[in-house]
């Protein structure tokens, strides 16, 4: 399981120096919507040329216009761009085929999606189905990913999942038993941690325990 | 009638240059998403600050993180930002409270919207309810926008209008009957013509005119 590592609501050089003091706990960088809408590519490209050696995933959230934006995230140097899962089938398409031009992958953002959106979805084997709470429904509602949506449907059709929103060392173990995601994403847990090298030690720990 | 004049796929520079060309026959400056996300808040400070008279709209898209997104976009210079109406109710609540704190304006980008997502949407009288078939949808399945879905909602509801996703001068006398927006939204038939400022004054008389 590997550690994908949120970055939002930050300047970019506060978000490189966060990553420099977790690097070795964690595995995938994200460079999060708030700062591409922020501060542009200049995010994606600064986190990129900071951490060459670890996959960026660009948050771009894209729901039109995907061939610009998703060439845009892959020239900037992002190995792995979001499409929202509630976009229409045609922009799903498109960032399917310019991922595949430029062999990087494509992570679904399953926020808000309907039963049947999630099923027509696992037609596309290569993408990373992004379980998604998010930041409004927790900050609000207080809800958390605690995985029980689509987990039987994702384990049937073997595909790789990705879950976000709120996700803790607590939330570990139960998630794992419902979603057994491949790729957790954490933000505040970290960033927002008074000791983040330590918050994310732990956390790697407790993922290598498979606790 | 208003005509909000769309700037994608442009450098900013470009962007101001190309409105520069037009700004007599348009009301409404929309900063695209494609320039959000390549060059960032920049983008809406420059051209609000170029065009300090002009309505501006921050094509935000935002769909999570409302509360962080909306602030920006206003603080940058936007007088309107759109929220995507896929988005939980929660974001669109958001979205709400925070045009209401800066006194602007919040747009739903409808697209990919169900029925009943509308009809839902529709409690929140103050929004622009923005009809929109998505580039993706225009250019791989030649979809335009003809006004045809949810025209009757709208009229029943009394709600204010806007029209987006292919909008032509021939397209507007059918769009007027369908939806009879109060904004009609259009990108590449004013920045890719051979003449922009004849395209956008030739458009603004068929607006005038009641065409």
């Amino acid at each position: 399981m590997k550690i994908q590592l949120a970055l939002d609501r930050l300047e970019i050089a506060d978000a490189i120096q966060i990553t420099r003091m977790v690097e070795d706990s964690i595995d995938w960088i994200e460079v999060g919507t708030s700062l591409i809408k922020e501060f542009g590519m200049a995010s994606v490209r600064e986190l990129k040329q900071a951490f060459p050696a670890k996959t960026i995933v660009a948050d771009m959230k894209t729901i039109d216009n995907a061939r610009y934006e998703f060439e845009m995230a892959f020239r900037s140097g992002a190995d792995v761009a979001t499409v929202m899962g509630v976009s229409p089938l045609v922009t799903i398409d498109i960032c399917m085929e310019v991922a595949a031009r430029f062999n990087k992958k494509v992570m679904f953002d399953l926020l808000n999606t309907s039963e049947d959106q999630v099923r027509e979805l696992m037609n596309y084997r290569d993408a990373i189905f992004c379980a998604h709470v998010s930041k409004d429904e927790q900050e609000e509602s207080g809800e958390r990913n605690k995985g029980t949506k689509n987990g039987a449907l994702f384990t049937e059709n073997e595909v790789q999942v990705a879950a976000a929103g709120g996700i803790t060392i607590e939330s570990l173990a139960a998630l794992r038993k419902s979603l057994n995601p491949s790729v957790v994403i954490v933000g505040s847990a970290i960033t927002k941690a008074s000791n983040p090298t330590q918050a994310a030690a732990r956390l790697k720990q407790a993922v290598l325990k498979g606790e």
